[in-house]
Order: structure tokens, then sequence, then C-alpha cells
């Protein structure tokens, strides 16, 4: 048992320092039994946090063949790298064997071609057919996310023979929830929770205790879309169909956790220039590759920026301080924009938005910006007043600000949308395009109206 | 049934345009009629999508008192208080004894005070105990999340005692996916899924079969921590006991998929410098007030940055090209400042950093740094020298952006880890803060070399 204390750790998760240290001196007996006791995630924790790998090695040696197919599937993707690398095929076929099929064909996907091939060779038919047929899904589908184990009726079958049915798979596979009910061209007709099957009165059809409106997907559905739906009708376990609504398997509420996890670090990371999630752990070298391009872009379209203020050179040669003021209405839109960029780009992950939705989201933002730019503008004016005692500079600076946020809530908001009906990615490289159009107006606004101002008032 | 298509909409979802087409011409009945046949998710987005607020309690009205009940949870805030507000107390209390004590917390959670204490005083004794229980508990806190409805049964009962006890409960609450053993004092001592009660044989004690490693969380634990358990350990359901061990409820995985989303959304909106999340379709006044804040401390730091330019307004008024190239430098400190911290930010989110860990990160960060700031800074420099063909602004250029790429490396993963052991959110606000360091230290880097290398070279 593991109650959580104030430290936040469950039981398992306190004792892993402690193993860590007794691993190098005591009998492996002794350890073998002390990870026996810990929950399986807690084991591939401490074989992620050990630093040399003939530790790793040793201690995946100690461990059962049914709790090493579940440690290996929550290994980091190096970790495993390096465990299955170390394993006979022999030894990878026994733990696919006990591995559901998703997790198996995941964990087969990390193998190089031939050595996989081999494994596939020697595995029961059934087992092999079902991952070959996972393996064809791309992995960010339905297709990819689900396994082939469910526990399905025909309909007109008796709660008794739906609750042999269970026992059958649930001897195999761990987590079933519910039963689905198909026809004899295997379309869904009905799902029945487990709970319902325990409801029902003996000798009833599960066609009289199913519940009709079953949410389903085909295998090619969007890894996002399955999420939506998961959230929006509160599913643990979700069937997938074939093109034709013939049952393929079922996706489970654990995977769609992690997919949640993913597509909002996948749109947080493209949002800041990074393109792709990166991992807190990662080589120096693929870190540099990945956020190179981005900065790249960035170097073009600051260098853009840069240009517009070389066009007025006779301004800030006769106005120092200008140099200073316009990084600061800049900065302000900048600001200004990446927030109207958030929301919009949170907003667009969770569902769609309509054209009246987006004009209304436009006039919001624009709002927004009126509001907040008079302020700030006239924040800024004042405080350039008292400081330097130019009123025309001051005066410059906060109209130029305002506007600057205008051209923030335009772009902010226009660029995700455009971008999502180029069928782009509205997250991708959208701040960049966003502070560009920002820095570029900024600039031209403060030293135009500046030029202009010192022409007539100078 | 409701197989996706293409589009990705469920068959309800797709019939809901047509539904709204038909609210104004079709008699009630036939109304109910198609009503009745969607998912009470459908029901509420159709609540949510309709513009009038009549149309709304319309609908509302005509459905059944249990599909409401599910329909009210899913709501958005306003719309919900709209319809709350538009029910006699008698309503709400039907209302609420259809609903799990969680979400009739949080409904009643949003009713006034005085009007809340009237709906609570009419209810059973047993639910109304249970809500004003559920109530005392902080939100963001497992107690906050957990609902006190759960399937229970004494150590060394039988496996028909527990199927009776499933039974029970399952006439009242839906999701049961568990059956928690307890001893005398409700401490608990395992846990056993639906599928195993199915599995086990007839006789059989509850204690034989059930897994005595159960995962549980006290009241007060934080909902990020409960999420990451969920994570961890592929969870359904979570119980939760008091300070002392002894049970309470439960909470179940769909709330906490909904925790998932918000706590990267709010991670999202921090970077960003919105402080909590805004929803897409806020009121202008509110998202005012919510963006002020930070957009007010970023002009504080931009000015700030601007004084570091205003030292160097004679470098500026002999060479005015000085002014144009610095926004480059600043500009890419500030973006490989914010790659930085937003890998820093979303790997603290999902588990806790070690200050060996942090030596790591911060190395790592720096060769990065290292790598693409020379790559950089050679471009920006080769690039400027062709454009200018001046040797020495184009190598000031280069080593400057080299420079601010290795503070940007510092402060984007000093900063974070700063605020964590500060006790503070290590997402707010920092990218106000690592963008200021990299604007202030991009701008005095390049000028003062500037400065420096016209005095000897000139």
């Amino acid at each position: 048992m593991s109650a959580q204390t104030q430290d936040g750790l469950t039981e398992g998760e306190r004792g892993l320092e402690e193993l860590i240290a007794l691993l190098e001196t005591t009998e492996p007996e002794v350890i073998k039994a002390r990870i026996a006791a810990l929950h399986p995630a807690d084991v591939a924790e401490l074989l992620n946090t050990l630093g040399r790998p003939e530790q790793r090695h040793g201690v995946f040696a100690l461990l059962e063949t049914t709790t090493a197919a579940t440690v290996i599937t929550r290994l980091t993707p190096a970790v495993r790298a390096e465990i299955v690398d170390a394993l006979s095929v022999e030894d990878l076929q026994r733990l696919l064997e006990e591995m559901d099929s998703d997790d198996a064909a995941d964990l087969l996907e990390s193998v190089a071609k031939p050595r996989a091939q081999a494994v596939l060779e020697g595995l029961t038919g059934s087992l092999a057919a079902r991952i070959q047929q996972l393996l064809k899904y791309p992995p960010d589908t339905a297709g990819g996310l689900m396994k082939s184990e469910y526990a399905a009726v025909l309909e007109g079958a008796t709660v008794e023979e739906a609750v042999e049915i269970v026992r059958t798979v649930a001897e195999v596979v761990a987590d079933i929830h519910n039963v689905l009910v198909v026809d004899h061209r295997f379309h869904l007709l009905g799902i029945l929770p487990l709970s319902g099957l325990i409801l029902a009165r003996a000798g009833q059809t599960v066609d009289a205790v199913m519940d009709r409106q079953v949410i389903s997907v085909t295998v090619d559905t969007d890894q996002e879309e399955v999420a939506r739906l998961f959230r929006k009708y509160d599913l643990v376990s979700l069937p997938v169909t074939d093109p034709r609504g013939a049952l393929l398997g079922r996706i489970t509420v654990d995977d769609v956790v992690d997919v949640l996890e993913e597509e909002a670090n996948e749109d947080f990371s493209k949002l800041s220039g990074l393109g792709e999630e990166e991992p807190l752990f990662d080589s120096p070298m693929r870190a540099i590759k990945r956020r190179l391009p981005w900065l790249g872009l960035n170097l073009v379209t600051t260098s853009l920026s840069a240009s517009v203020i070389g066009l007025f050179q006779g301004t800030i040669q006769s106005m120092a301080l200008a140099a200073a003021l316009m990084t600061i209405v800049a900065a302000q839109g900048g600001n200004a924009g990446v927030q109207t960029l958030t929301v919009m780009v949170r907003g667009m992950a969770l569902g769609k938005i309509s054209i009246a939705q987006a004009k209304g989201i436009l006039l919001k933002e624009l709002a927004v910006a009126g509001g907040n730019g008079v302020a700030l503008g006239i924040a800024a004016g004042c405080v350039t007043y008292i400081l330097h005692g130019q009123p025309l500079l001051a005066t410059v600076l906060g109209i130029a600000l305002a506007l600057n946020f205008l051209v923030a809530a335009l772009v902010g908001s226009l660029i995700p949308l455009i971008l999502r009906w180029l069928r782009a990615d509205p997250a991708i490289a959208a701040s960049v395009f966003v502070t560009a159009c920002t820095d570029m107006c900024g600039f031209f606004a403060f030293l135009s109206l500046l030029s202009l101002a010192m022409r007539f008032f100078a």
C-alpha cells in the first residue's frame, strides 16, 4: 500500500533512492524481493534514473517476465533502446507475448527492421498477425493508438455469455472496461460497461441492457480528434472500426492522457519556435539541429525589421534617443501579439472556429488592444515627458505604441486563422511571424511619425 | 450509433446545425424526440452554441431530469450561470439529486451563498452532508476533485458480497471501475478492478484476488500531483483518504483529463504573460484586466532595456546603422531564451529536477547556445559585411550575438529554477524576465563593443 504523504511521493517512489544505494552492496536475492514489491512504473523510474548501463541490465534481469513487459513500455526511448539491444531475440519474444498488442507494436517499431522481422517470425501466429496489422497505421492516428484486444459479443447473447467472454479476455488483458455488442458483420450496435453487466439480471440479453449511443472512430482518425472525443464524452475506452464500420480494436484512456500531454506540448513548442517537443535531457547536437532552423528564420525576419530602421538613419542621427524609445514600441507590440496568439492557438486546439466566431474574436481582440494600447501609450508618453521633457517625442511614442497594439491584435488573431485555412498548423512559427510584423510596424510607425513631426514642428 | 466520418464529427455533432435551424419552426414534441436521441455532451454543445437565452431555456426545459443533470455539468460557466439563475430552488434540488457529489458541489459553488443554503436545506440529509463536506476542499486539490460515491467492502468479504455492493452503488453512480477493500477503520487494504471481480471464482474472498499495491492520495494533494500519478500509474480511478489514511472518496480519470488540459494551458498562458488561462470568447474588459498587468511589467522592463541604449547615444549618433543592428542581437537572444524556457517549464511540469540534473541541463543549454550562437553570429556578421561593407561593425555584431546566446541559455534555465526554488510558479512571467535580460545584455554587449572598437580602430 502506498498512501501519499506531504512530500507528494508514493511509497514506491520514496524507496527508490534507498534502493539505488543498496544496489551496489546487497545480495541480488534481497534486491529482487525489494523490486518485486514495487509497482512496474516505479521500477521503470528506477531504470530511467540509474546512471550506469550495467546497473540497468542487472536490475532488468531480476524482473519477472510479466513485470518486465510492463516496465519496458514505460522507459525513456534511450533507456528502452539500450535494454532492447541487450536482449536476445528469444527474450524479446517472451516479453512481447506478455504485452498488449499496441505496446508490442510500439516496442517493435523501435527495433531495427531485420531484427524485428526475426522476432516476429518466432511469435505465435495470431499475435504476429495482430502486431503486423497495427504496425501499418501511422502512430498519430486512432490505428496507431489502438490495441486489438477487446471483449465483444454478438447481438442476442445473454448476460451470462457476455460474462464468459469477459472472463476469457480478462485472463489476457488487464484493462477491460466494456463489452462491445456487434452484429454478424462485426458492426457496432452497442456498448455495455462492466458495471452494467453486473447490474443486469440473469437471463437478460445484452441488447436489453446495452447503451446504443456508441461513440467510435475509424482507424484513420487523427489522435487530436481522438483526444477531443475522450474529453467531450468522458470516455474510458473508445472502439475503433475500419472505414466501413467493422470493429478492429479499442483505444484506452491511459494512452489518451499521454496524447493530451503530447499535443499541449507540441503547441507549446511550436509557439516558442522549437518545431517539435524537445526532451529536457536531450543531446546538445539534437537540440541545436531542432532549434537552429527557427532561429535562422527569426534572423531573417529581424533583419527585415532592422532594415526598416535603416530607412530612418537621418532621424536617428539627429535624435539618438529615438533609437532607445523605438525598442519599447516594438517590444510592447510583440508581447501583446503573443498574448493574442496564445489565446487563439489554445482555443483552436480545443475545437474549430467558424467564420462568424472568427469575426467576433477579431473585434474582441481589437477592443482589448485599443484599451491596453491607449492605457500604456499614455503611461509611456507621460514617463518619457517627465524623464526627457520632450513633448513631441513623448506624443509620438504614445501614438505609435497604441497603433502597434492594433497591429498586434490583427496579426495575432489573423495569422493562426490563415495558417489553419492554409491547412498548416496554426502554432507553427506563428510567434516568429507575429513579432516580425509588430517589430516592423512598431519601428515604422514610431520613426515615420517622428520624422514627420520633426519636419513640421521642429 | 455514431461512427466517425472524415469530417471528424460524431453523428450527434453533425445534426446540431440542422437542429438549430429546426428550433424556430418545429413542434416542441418533435424537437424533444430529436434531443432525447442526443448524447448529453452534444446537448450541452447545442446550449453553448445557441445565441438567444430564450432558445436555451426552451431547450433545457425539454430535457429529462437525468439528462439535464449531466448536461448542466458540461455547459460553459456563463451559460450555466444563466440556466441556474432561471431555475427554481426545487428544480435545482431535483437536478442535484441526480448528480455525482463532485459535480453537485461544483454546481452549488457557482450559486450565490444564500440561495445555495436554501437549496442544501431541501436535499436529503446524506446528499446535503456529502456536498457540504466536498465544498470545504479547495477546488485545485484532490478533495476538490473527488466524489464521495464509491464501492467498498470490508476485508474478508466474499466475491458475491462484493458483486452485491457494486450492484447497489452502480444503481446510483455510472462510473464504477473498482471495488476498494478496507479494514474496520476504513483504511485501504487493496483494490479490485471489476474485470478481476468477474474473473474471481465463486466463494473466494476479495483478499485472495485484490491488488495490494493501491496508489492513493490524501485530500490535500495538489491537482498537478494527482494528474502526475494518473499518468505514471495509468489509473482510471484514484482513492482519496483523510490525512490518517481513512477512505473518503475517489477521483475518476475524466476529471483528471480536464486537469491535464488546464495545467498545460496554465503554463502556456503564464509563459505568454496572460497570468491565467483566458477563454477564447472572453469579454474585452476581463481580457484587458488580465493582460494589462503583464504588459505594464513588460513596459517597465523594456524601458530599462531602452535606458541601456540611452547610455550609448554618442555611438549611435556617429553610426546610425548601429541602432538597426542592435535590435537583431536583442531579438535573437530573446528567441533563444524563450526556447530554453519552454523546454524547462514543460520539463519541470512533468516532474521534479534535482540539483545534479539542473547542472546537467545548464551545461547542455550552454553547449546548445554556443553552437547556435557561433553559427548565427557568423551568418549575421557575413551578411552585414556583404550589405554594408563595414568589417568592424560586422565583427562586433557576430560576437555580440554569440555572447547574447550564452546569456539566453543562462537566464532561460536559471530563472525557472530560481522561481521554483522561491516556491513561485516557474512559468509565471518568466518570459518577461528572460527577454528583459536578453534585451539589456544584447544592447549592452553590442553597443559597448562597438564604442570600444570605434575608439581603438576608427
